[in-house]
């Protein structure tokens, strides 16, 4: 099969999934006013393919020249590491600086399961790897979306899985079978789950010896029987795209995803009870993931920083040197977190074959991002003003009682019309302070794992020996 | 007249005038859906006076005898203006952590006009201080609910009100008659506007002296011809108050006040083209308004804290030291902010026989509130968890076909009923990442004055020459 | 016996005690080229009384009538904090922006003592209270300076007093006689002791019921036998007063206190063994030690203010607006500690029949100051520029060979003569950039308990129920 | 000439050079003992040729095979920028944490002045890229030692060149003859200039047209008669190294450099009068100064680490979780600044033929690491504690008299010696709360540039315009 067009991508998400919103099973994902226009943004994966100017960056050749997906290829050098942050960098930054999250999740599991089942096929006589490499060779030729559903619904995070007063409080093994493994339990934020073809499922956290039947790892197409996703709904889609011309079209939804005593095939088990690589795998996937994170975050940056520099000059006050002391330094927050994904994949690490992002490097420019987004958002709602939360609304504007008023007492700059400063605004209000807005600062600080989590994946990543044997010198130490 | 009912409150309101919202004319805004919710959120400032508790501090006699609101109690103590902070604390921490705002606003613009009458008409032989005087008498013995538009559309900020490509862009008067004078323009952000009895007008900055026609206050009703009202909804009124519990009930509302050649009669007007005294109007307003916006922030933070401390027992994890390092931060930022409305009082200035919150003081209060609000905030969605965006809606919750999976999934800490969990992700919802969250930011932000606003203002505060001096001491200059 | 002169305080100085200074026993402290600067300005507390503007601050009558120290004041009333909190920071106003510190820690443990003894006594039949009294009455009537000595040396951090490899890592009670107690171990960081007249000794800690023999509270003569101090040289006391104005003058010294079985008798005892109460003990030392901080924290903000300010108007940049800005949080820095002292006051809790100034706010106040003094020293090091540290030295000044260049050189704004340039930098110098600067963080950091002790204070002292409820309440939730 | 060996670089800074020091000239800098400590610093650049690990890194050969110290090696690739950070990383790491400081900022100097010059000569037709190109010449062929004598003193800051009272208060053309020009004035915070061969003078800042004769670049000797090097004394050097292991061993002196009416031979002039390149020639030395900044500063942040990290366990509190937060904090502001190098290189612009470090990114690199430092420092003394500086002196631990409670009782945990504890926490006194730490303080914030410098060079880096153009069109503004 060859690359998929967006029709085609939206035509196999008709494949019977038991989804559900606002209480309801849906029918059709691609056309559910709920999650329609999560499934248009999404398609932009497919789109690509005809933009003439992304393609390149978008379609490599395979090892036998086939045209694959860039999500795809398993990233040998730094220089496949650049093109994978290109790509979702551009790709974010075409579609309202909002990732399109059916691949990239998706390819991130796949390596580092691929890392992960290499290591324990060579202790435990497994044979994993071909179980992973078949399903990327599958994602591959028939140009799959991906979603990964990894965070447990964990119930009391004071205590392991096994202590839990439900068992199913983390996905786990019910019964085992000659052909696979019957798995119950939930998942929760699993991104874009609703609209794609396949889950990747991996564990949350590293487990202990008595957490071994929560121990697991598979792939499995999103219409299983068993498996039931609670999509939230998210943004403001049934709003105008006149005031919310970003939430109304650029989302993802997430879900809660419920296996509710799934089969899955061996071919398609990645990890079965090895307990001691669930650690492993949860912090490979920590890392791709955050690679991904801080590839997409910078043109989010950009967003913030076109938004005040514009807003500055549509209210008169471009040449404050508040406003450009408040702007530089939005700058330098997308700068840095840019810098962090070029400085990890020029600093990979070579683990079982594949170019793996600094693993230091990578967490600190998440962690980065996520503390300073909310300085940054509050720049931007300093610079915009009060008329970001009080600006009329869109009927205010169009209706013929009202429309003057608004036109006349809303004029900033005299050379920006009021029609540009009023969309403008509702841009920013959708960017900082609607909905869409809380929805933003909280995937910031817990999409790609929580700042302690970060903290403390980076402490155990640095060199701490080196900095200690130097100290050690300076002061004479033996 | 005696103390009014909340029914006498909104009877009153019924009066002709001139609201819009969504583009429409309203009949009656006490029934609104739009606008319902704000007006019996307002109303609580009348039914306090069948609070038990609060009544002692709601209520104080005048000079006559007769019982007015604390609200029009001109301060002349320490211990007015600590109970004043009081009423304003607990009015608050009674509806939501939202403050009512149908007189504060409006009696911190009256003690602001009485201060400046006083000095103007020392010097130019007017006689505006009787025109306060007698308004505030009108206000305490008919217990009126008044608003104060301040802050004009400003057109381009970085331009004068005479330099404005249309002078109307700053409200200014048109037209002077034997019997008043005729004002055109428009303020915004006028909180409340279309649910209170009374506007008070002063000007939003310093003006110059080719900026006489804008240097005016007055005060008017609302329901004056040529005051139209574009009201913004908020928050989530329409929503339920099972996913809302704050927003759906707890609101105020900010108008576009427009006035469309408004005749003002002599004795309502406050200042009428003494341009010095703009100013010093907004800046004695600007106190006011601090001190008010200080006493109301206390028991926001206690919210945040209350709410933080919660879901981390819900969610298992209150013991965690990186926990309680972020909660203890909260404290601080609340602790400090309280410190401040104390301090003062504590140090007031009296001025023209006013106690003023001491201005120093009250901009630093001010001004770190809005300064760390968006670091609470983060810290409370650090503390929840991802779950404050993508919990399943109340129709999930409520749906048989989900409603099981939910109850089962979203299980925390054993000891807490799903219920109760879900209930508090709403309210952390509604409160740090609904569309209510980022109005509260933007409104943290410019409520009562820019970040900058502050900034300048504590700076032409403080006593810079005492630091200058000792510094010269120590160093030896002379 | 009346207020004593300077010249008695020094007097009493040379009493036989055993203070080393750089690994040599000191003959006179009063005259040692390390330590005179230190008793010069601490002898500040006995010049105050010939201090006409404040004498009324420094001298109260005791119920007697008698003329006593303000320190010795047992604070009953709001009033009494608010003093005391004045005394502190004119004191400290008047020397160099350095707490003069021969009083306050003192007392300081004499009132956290005092409430302790009274609960001690009532449970366990004790009359420590009279101890205490009869100790404080001594120190009224005798005018006596005094020293704290709380916090042990600790050895091991993780590990409790009787845990220690070494069990006189916490000051212990070796022997137990009818005439009172033999105690050996070390205090660390005892500001002042070298000159003073007594310690007061308290628990660093809370203890367990394993750690009987190291909770002990008592007072002593600098000059027992046994007791010896290791004095730490500060600041720049060899240094010139031209190049180092404010360190060569106004310094305090700490010491390594030894205890090398000293004997105290039971009327000096303030607690033995009763080990619950070394928590509570060292509980209301901090709260009224970080009164004392808070106190003396704003001058020193005040400091840093007028340099900042003053070096901006020298160079000819006070005009710019990122200057100004970075004045205003200077400003915003000091005046914030400053308002919590006065809101401790005012909120202050009876305890024992004493006002207590209020533990959360203090602790917050506490923590604020610590937290952002690093930040204020960069604004000043920002504002001054690099000549803070490249600035020629005192000798190059007044060499004919080089100070021809100098002088021309080193002009700022033309109407200040570069002499006084000159003096500011080095002032500027020594309070942001020398040996002093780095002395003035750490203690800043550490000086009344670390920033995570005030945080957890915080969160212990504040109303986490009250928050709790509140939300609880607003949610719904039973 | 071949590569130096460290004595052939000593023994030319025995040229009659005009060196003060402490009012007094100067003899032999490679043997006074203020200097010395920062000659054998220094020497280091030459001492490396001899390490068989590190001479791999810093020699390379020039077209014709000829070995030449690396900082002299035009770059032309982003390996060249690359190897050039990790030998400027690498000498500061094994230096003290300390840069060496004689070739990098000449070499940044060189490389800004030949782009510039190659600009100028396209238009004015001079011939400035061989004036420069032949010094470079000379400095790789003789092994040379080279600094930047870049900042003016600059009078009245907010005042330009020709306006300040004393017009040699900028460096300036007094007098042009047929050989060359004189100059006249003084430049400040010149970085090891005292013992090396060579400066090269920048203008400060840009010109305008009425600063036509302050608009000049050129390179001589040091040894040039009328330049006086007024040295300012840095660190401890007096100390001792047990006390000072970092300060008395790793430094480097600025000094106030004279000009007093200094002749310049034509071949030596890169700039004379061409006002218009004097900002892009301070523009670039900016860059590529930052490029060093952000180079060195990351060893910089592994030794505050380690010093944290070290100290922690030797106190026996690594393992709490609020002290790996704060290493946590210390890595992240390491690793960041280590990014920013990276990154800068990576995408770096060939101008005029030369690899430039990136402009947006290494001005962001660099505003991070000066803003950030002070929390960095905060951190390390909060965990250190207050010991840091009432730690007793060496002649305290020498002493018969005191050596033994000194040992005894600074024990930490108890498989660390005392011995080493003690050194430890002497070299994060002289790390953090020395003489040499506020030093390292404010050259955080001014060596490479101010705050705001780098703030206005990042705002106009970035592409404001691509950041303007995406939100217009999502927001539908055309």
């Amino acid at each position: 099969m060859a690359l998929r067009t967006p029709k085609e991508y939206k035509e196999a998400l008709r494949d019977g999934r038991e989804v559900y919103i606002h209480g309801e099973r849906v029918k059709d994902v691609t056309t559910h006013p709920a999650i329609k226009a999560a499934v248009e943004h999404a398609s932009f994966d497919y789109e690509i393919y005809n933009d003439p100017e992304l393609k390149a960056l978008a379609v490599v050749k395979d090892e036998n020249g086939k045209s694959i997906s860039r999500y795809y290829r398993i990233p040998r050098t730094t220089e496949d590491l650049l093109l994978r942050h290109k790509l979702i960098d551009l790709s974010t930054e075409r579609n309202g600086g909002v990732v399109t999250f059916i691949r990239a999740i998706g390819s991130d599991s796949i390596f580092a399961s691929m890392i992960v089942a290499s290591m324990v096929d060579k202790t435990a006589g497994t044979d994993y790897s071909q179980h992973v490499a078949k399903f990327l060779e599958h994602c591959k030729q028939n140009d799959l979306s991906l979603a990964g559903a990894i965070t447990d619904v964990k119930g009391d995070r004071g205590k392991h899985p096994h202590e839990q007063s439900d068992l199913d409080l983390y996905l786990r093994i019910v019964k085992e079978r000659d052909d696979g493994i019957i798995v119950r339990g939930a998942k929760m934020h699993t991104t874009s789950a609703p609209y794609v073809d396949e889950l990747i499922v991996l564990p949350t956290r590293a487990m202990t010896a008595n957490d071994t039947e929560f121990s697991i790892a598979f792939a499995i197409p999103v219409a299983t029987k068993g498996i039931k996703l609670i999509a939230r709904p998210m943004g403001s889609p049934a709003s105008s795209e006149f005031e919310n011309p970003l939430s109304s079209r650029h989302i993802h939804l997430h879900s809660l995803t419920i296996f509710d005593d799934v089969f899955v095939p061996w071919e398609r088990v990645f990890l079965c009870r090895e307990w001691q690589a669930a650690g492993p795998l949860a912090h490979y996937f920590a890392i791709w993931h955050r690679f991904t994170g801080v590839s997409y975050k910078a043109p989010s940056g950009d967003q913030l920083i076109g938004a005040a520099q514009l807003i500055a000059e549509y209210n008169g006050v471009a040449d404050a040197s508040h406003i450009r002391s408040k702007i530089a330094d939005l700058i330098a927050y997308t700068e840095c977190i840019r810098a962090h994904a070029k400085a990890a994949a020029l600093d990979c690490k070579m683990i079982e074959g594949i170019a793996v992002p600094n693993p230091a490097t990578i967490n600190v420019g998440k962690y980065l991002f996520a503390r300073g987004f909310h300085d940054a958002v509050r720049s931007v709602q300093d610079i915009a003003g009060g008329l970001t939360v009080t600006i009329p609304t869109e009927a205010d504007w169009k209706s013929p009682q009202t429309h003057g008023f608004v036109e006349k007492y809303l004029k900033g700059s005299s050379d920006i019309s009021t029609e540009n400063r009023v969309k403008l605004f509702y841009l920013i209000r959708d960017l900082v302070a609607g909905e869409g807005a809380g929805e933003h600062q909280v995937v910031s600080l817990h999409g790609e794992g929580s700042l302690e989590a970060q903290r403390i994946a980076a402490y155990r990543e640095y060199d701490l020996e080196k900095c200690k044997r130097l100290v050690k010198q300076w002061a004479g130490i033996e």
